[in-house]
C-alpha cells in the first residue's frame, strides 16, 4: 500500500480517505487548521495515523509561527495544540502524538527557529516508528495464525488506518509474506463503511482474498464455522476494557460464544492503562452518518433521529489476547507489563 | 396503519415495501405470478404477510384456472402452488399458509369453479385471522412492558410484516394504548434496511417515538442502560432455536450479557417444532443487497464479493420467552404446548 500520510516540503501528504473505494486521490496541507478539519471529518482516520498526522499538524504551526517571539509563539502553539487535540475524543494516540512533540515545544521554547525543524523531525520520526510498530505487531501477530485461516476484523486497522502495513491487519500481511493462506471477512461497519470501503480495498489493492459481510452477519458466519479468528484495532486499551469502532463489543460477544479467538492489536501508543472505562467520553457524531448513507441515500423517514455513538467498550473478559510490537499479552499480562 | 395486502375485487393489492419510506405506493396483482415476483424481489415481505400473500396468490391461480377440467387444473394448480413455494425458503408461514389452502383444492377439486371461490374466501379470513392473531400478541405481550420502558427491535416485526398491528410491535402497540409510554429503538437492519425504512416509518406514521441505530450500536446502547426489553419477531421457530432476520443473534448476545429480557413474538403458524435447526435452509440472497445500498451507492470495490445470509439463527438459551396469541411462554413451556 501507498502510505496513508507523508510529511513532504512542508505539506503533509494524504489520501483523502472520504473518496476510497472509488477514487484514489491525495489532499495536501500547509495550514495546520486544514489538517485539523481533515481528522474532524475524517478525511484520514485510524488511530494510529491520526496522531502521526496531529503531530505534523503541531509541525505546520511550528513552521507558520516560527518567527514570533517566544511569548507570543508559545500561546499561538497552544491554541494550535488544542484545536488539534479537539478534533476526535476517544482515540488516546491523537493526545499521545500531541504530547509527544509539545514536550520538545515546552524543553526548548527559546528559539522557535529551531524548534520548528526539531518538531518536523520528531514528526517524521514518528510516522517511521509507526511503520516499525506495525511490523513487530504483524511479526508477533502471524504467530497466532496457521495456514488456511479465516480471519474476520472490524473496521478498517490496516495499512490505511496507520502511516503503512496496519495494526489489525499486520498479523494478516505478515503471516502471507510468511507463506500461509489467509482469507479476510470484512464487516462493513455501519455507519462509516470503513470495513467495505478501506479494508476490502487495500486488501484487493495486496492481492489479499475478501468479502464484504454485513455487520449483522458475524453471528452466524461464526456459528457455521466460517470464521476461525477475529483481529481488530483499537483507539485506546483502558485497565479494564478495549475502546474501538462500535460493533466490536458485538464481535466479540460471538466469537466468546463460538470459542473464537479474539483478539486485539494495539500499539503501546494506544495503551491508557492508568484510566477506566469511565474516564473515557465515547464520541457521538451526527444522526446524519446514520440516516444518509455516505451522504448519498437517505434510509429513513424525515424527521425520525439516528443515535450515534461511534466508539464500542468491549471489556477485558471477551478479549483472548492483545498484540502489541513488544509481544502477544492476556488482559492481565498486560497490565503487569505496561502499567 | 393502512393494511399491507388486501383482497380486493378480485385483485391482491398491497403496499409496496421497496419504496418505503418515502413514498407510499401500492401494488395491485390479478396474476399470481406477479405475487410470487412480489414475495420473491421483496416487495412485500415479513413472514406472517407473506403467507397471506402466498394465499392469495394460490386464490388468484384457482381464478385462473377455475374453467379448467379437474386433471388439468390440478396439474396447472401444482404449478402455480411451487412457483408460490420457491420465492423464500426460510419463512415457515409462506409454506403453512399454501398447505391450507392447498387442503381445500385437494378436498373439493371436483369444481374448479366453486372451489375457487372457497380459495379465495379462505385467503380472506386468513387475512383477518393474521389481524386477531397479533392483536392476542399484543395483549399478551404488553404485559411484559412496563411504563418508560425503551424496547429494542430488529428488522421490521411491524404492521408492514403481518396485514395489520405487527407481531414483535403488538405489544409496543398494545401498551401505549393502554396508557404506558414506550420508546422504540430500531437497529437498522442491513443491508435491507426493513428497520430504518420500515419500522422507523410505520412508527413515525402511528405517532410512537422511535430512534433508529446502526446495527452495531445496539451492544454499547444496553451496557449504558439505554434498552430496557428486546422484541423481535420470527420467521420460523424450530425445536431448539429462533430464525429470524440477520443480526438477531447478535442483539440475542447482547440482551444476555446485559440481563435484558429477549422477546420473540411469534404466531403460532410461525412454530415449526418438528424440525431442529439441522432442518432449516437459510437462504443466501445476491452478493450486491450488501454492495450497492438499496441499489443506489456502491460500497464496496469493483470485484470484491460480499456473504449475504439473509436469516440468524438464535439458540433457545438466548431467549427469554416467546409471546404467541396463546400467550408468553419459555421455550420449554413452548415445547409443552405446542408440540
Amino acid at each position: 500500500m501507498i502510505p496513508s500520510i507523508e510529511w513532504t516540503s512542508n505539506k503533509v501528504k494524504m489520501i483523502d480517505q472520504t473518496q476510497l473505494p472509488h477514487k484514489l486521490q491525495f489532499l495536501e496541507f500547509d495550514d495546520f487548521r486544514d489538517v485539523a478539519k481533515a481528522i474532524k471529518v475524517m478525511n484520514i482516520r485510524g488511530a494510529p495515523v491520526i496522531g502521526v498526522a496531529a503531530a505534523m499538524g503541531v509541525a505546520l504551526a511550528t513552521i507558520e509561527y516560527k518567527n514570533l517571539p517566544k511569548e507570543k509563539f508559545l500561546t499561538k502553539m497552544e491554541e494550535a495544540a488544542n484545536i488539534i487535540r479537539s478534533t476526535r475524543p476517544t482515540a488516546s494516540n491523537l493526545f499521545w502524538a500531541v504530547d509527544r512533540v509539545w514536550k520538545i515545544i515546552s524543553t526548548y521554547p527559546d528559539d522557535p527557529k529551531n524548534l520548528s525543524e526539531l518538531v518536523v523531525e520528531e514528526a517524521k520520526i514518528m510516522a517511521q516508528e509507526d511503520i516499525n510498530v506495525n511490523k513487530n505487531i504483524g511479526k508477533n501477530g502471524a504467530t497466532l495464525l496457521k495456514d488456511g485461516d479465516v480471519v474476520l476484523t472490524h473496521c478498517n486497522a490496516g495499512s490505511l488506518a496507520t502511516v503503512q502495513y496496519g495494526t489489525a491487519l499486520a498479523p494478516v500481511r505478515a503471516a502471507i509474506e510468511e507463506g500461509k493462506k489467509i482469507r479476510v471477512i470484512a464487516d462493513e461497519t455501519r455507519p462509516r463503511l470503513q470495513g467495505a470501503r478501506l479494508t476490502a480495498y487495500e486488501l484487493q489493492y495486496d492481492n489479499i482474498p475478501v468479502n464484504v459481510i454485513s455487520d449483522t452477519s458475524s453471528g452466524l458466519l461464526m456459528s457455521l464455522g466460517k470464521i476461525n479468528k477475529v483481529i481488530v484495532g483499537t483507539d485506546r486499551v483502558t485497565s479494564d476494557a478495549v475502546f474501538n469502532k462500535i460493533g466490536t463489543y458485538l464481535v466479540a460477544l460471538a466469537a466468546k460464544d463460538n470459542n473464537i479467538p479474539f483478539y486485539v492489536a494495539a500499539p503501546s501508543s494506544t495503551l491508557s492503562l492508568n484510566e477506566t472505562v469511565k474516564d473515557v467520553t465515547i464520541e457521538q457524531r451526527d444522526s446524519s452518518e446514520v440516516s444518509n448513507i455516505l451522504g448519498k441515500v437517505q434510509i429513513i423517514p424525515n424527521g425520525v433521529e439516528c443515535i450515534n455513538y461511534a466508539f464500542d467498550i468491549t471489556p477485558f473478559r471477551l478479549v483472548s489476547a492483545i498484540i502489541t510490537e513488544d509481544g502477544i499479552f492476556s488482559p492481565k499480562e498486560l497490565l503487569a507489563k505496561y502499567k
